[in-house]
């Protein structure tokens, strides 16, 4: 029998990994497997990919007998959608993997659980297929309660502007100044990062804020879960998503992140739905941060500004500080060292 | 073969309907089916139950035969939960009504399909077996699309501080006026009230808004849609789903519900989460929803009393009236005419 999930905790992924990017051509379908060999790449042992595949990574080929000997546990499809659709031609290479003892991962939409012959290869090998997609089941309703440890929460003026990154570089500084720290992945690309995590937007409503809650347990009073934002409380179609996680991730620092050349939100048409000023944005997600935390306050804003002139980038910056009084940063380009001296200063 | 729905529309069940109470003791346990005698008497053509049960509604008693006599369309479980199981001895009851073409209608944890005895009794009949807390598949995500008709809301400051209930008295209300309106329901007791809607709690967290947009379609701009709200905005565990709600409904008024004894939220203890003043309440609700709407406004509020002693209630409401600038009604004692009133000056 292959193994499930079942209980009221994150998803687990074992690791190392081999990384599998089947026939995929394009690399902004394979932002899975590339973001797992950029930010874990000491928990990759190596990539596999079909004839035809153009998908480099850092990580050495290898096959799956070479991957076991390598210490592998799991194989994990790299590619995050190509329709969602699992291609037939790739299921031969995911059950021998299976055969071979490694769990299969994957967040593709269609079930590994829904195709028989992988079922049927983890049956001998005890290997487990875990759809990343899914979240576990008997998630608890919120209770409220405090726990002890440091949260940071990222939070957007819109979707896409950075939140899993920003998120992952404050994880990869506070690492570099020995903090006691975890990245909490939200959705499934940061699960795979992650090794762990809950698919937030996948829980039903009634468990958003429960799955948060359960996504960061308690902790030493030292220890900071850094936690994968999702949405935007301004985000008409998915701010419900976004309010259950903070209330539930109860954070102690909040970042903003923003992408510096977007005027209204992404996925319902130009300029029917503007980004709010930051200082609305701010003002709003305190608010409910303080519901549940009331030691809750900002300590950085996170920018995306490769859509901005070189020229024009540093001013835009020094304008966003002014706006806000926070450290303001483009992560990629600057690092997330000013936002971690002032979560040191606010929270030493 | 059962049908099952399968299209991207609220739940609907058929009227007219025969109550089922089983055998259950207590009428806390069957508020579902009082609730459809009281808000829908027209909708039922009598109650079953089983020897033993105490419960009384208005309905005369009928049986399975006497029921499809009536033209009977569904059988409804008129209780809400006892353990959520539906009990063994009930089921033979249940596959008769199948058998005889009547659609059953449940909103108790377990499922009907799962049931086998029940499947096998609609296979012939080609009655549907509907699980009310089961929402319809493909749900869109929110398009934040501006729909024409009006829509009124429910918000409140905590959960069960009469939402339901004070948006089926402004339909009742309306209705007596001779306006064109509908109550959309949210929850599965509003759900068989109504004969449709959809349980917003149980979708999936990134279709809450998108629900709430199918809930209230378009309409002729004179028509009501009166929405059930859920939660509260400032309840830790649930806001996610009012917050969706909020944004997906686009409402024009929005009716704040209070219990007038409640001084912290339900389910969490007591004094942890204050209820919030009415001011914070209102101010969060309406930066919300003129996101999606920038006409919403509150057109009344309604408390609870029950648990206020009778000498002190007028100036209580008054206190109210004067804090918010509102109407203030307790719907059961004064009925909802005044907040009807304020919604015919301010959209007329």
């Amino acid at each position: 029998m292959n193994k499930v999930m079942n209980s009221d905790t994150p998803i687990s992924i074992s690791a190392p990994y081999l990384v599998y990017f089947g026939d995929v051509q394009e690399e902004s379908f394979a932002k899975t497997g590339l973001g797992l060999a950029q930010w874990r790449r000491e928990d990759c042992v190596g990539q596999m990919s079909r004839p035809g595949c153009e998908i480099r990574s850092a990580l050495p080929d290898l096959t799956i007998e070479q991957a076991v000997a390598e210490g592998a546990k799991s194989i994990v499809i790299g590619v995050a959608s190509v329709g969602g659709a699992i291609p037939s031609h790739w299921v031969d290479d995911l059950a021998s993997a299976a055969r071979h003892g490694l769990d299969i991962v994957s967040g593709m939409h269609s079930r590994l659980t829904s195709i028989p012959v992988l079922v049927e290869a983890t049956s001998t090998s005890g290997a487990r297929l875990l759809d990343i997609r899914t979240p576990p089941p008997d998630l608890p309703i919120a209770t409220g309660d405090k726990r002890s440890g440091k949260r940071l929460l990222t939070v957007g003026t819109d979707c896409a502007v950075g939140k899993k990154y920003t998120a992952l570089a404050i994880e990869k500084e506070m690492q570099a100044r020995r903090w006691n720290v975890d990245f909490r992945a939200t959705g499934q690309t940061g699960i795979m990062i992650a090794g762990s995590g809950i698919p937030i937007d996948a829980v039903v409503s009634d468990f958003i804020a429960g799955a948060a809650e359960i996504l960061s347990p308690a902790a030493d009073e030292g220890h900071w879960d850094v936690i994968e934002g999702q949405g935007s409380l301004s985000h008409p179609s998915f701010a419900g998503v976004s309010l259950g996680l903070l209330h539930g991730s109860q954070p102690d620092a909040l970042v903003l992140c923003h992408d510096a050349a977007r005027s209204s939100v992404s996925g319902l048409g130009l300029d029917r739905f503007p980004i709010l000023p930051f200082s609305e944005t701010i003002e709003c997600a305190l608010a409910h941060a303080h519901r549940v935390n009331s030691n809750a306050r900002f300590v950085g804003l996170s920018v995306n500004t490769s859509r901005i002139e070189s020229t024009k980038r540093l001013d835009l910056l020094d304008q966003y500080a002014e706006e806000t009084g926070l450290p303001v940063i483009d992560p990629i380009i600057d690092g997330t060292g000013p936002i971690v001296d002032r979560i040191a200063s606010e929270f030493s």
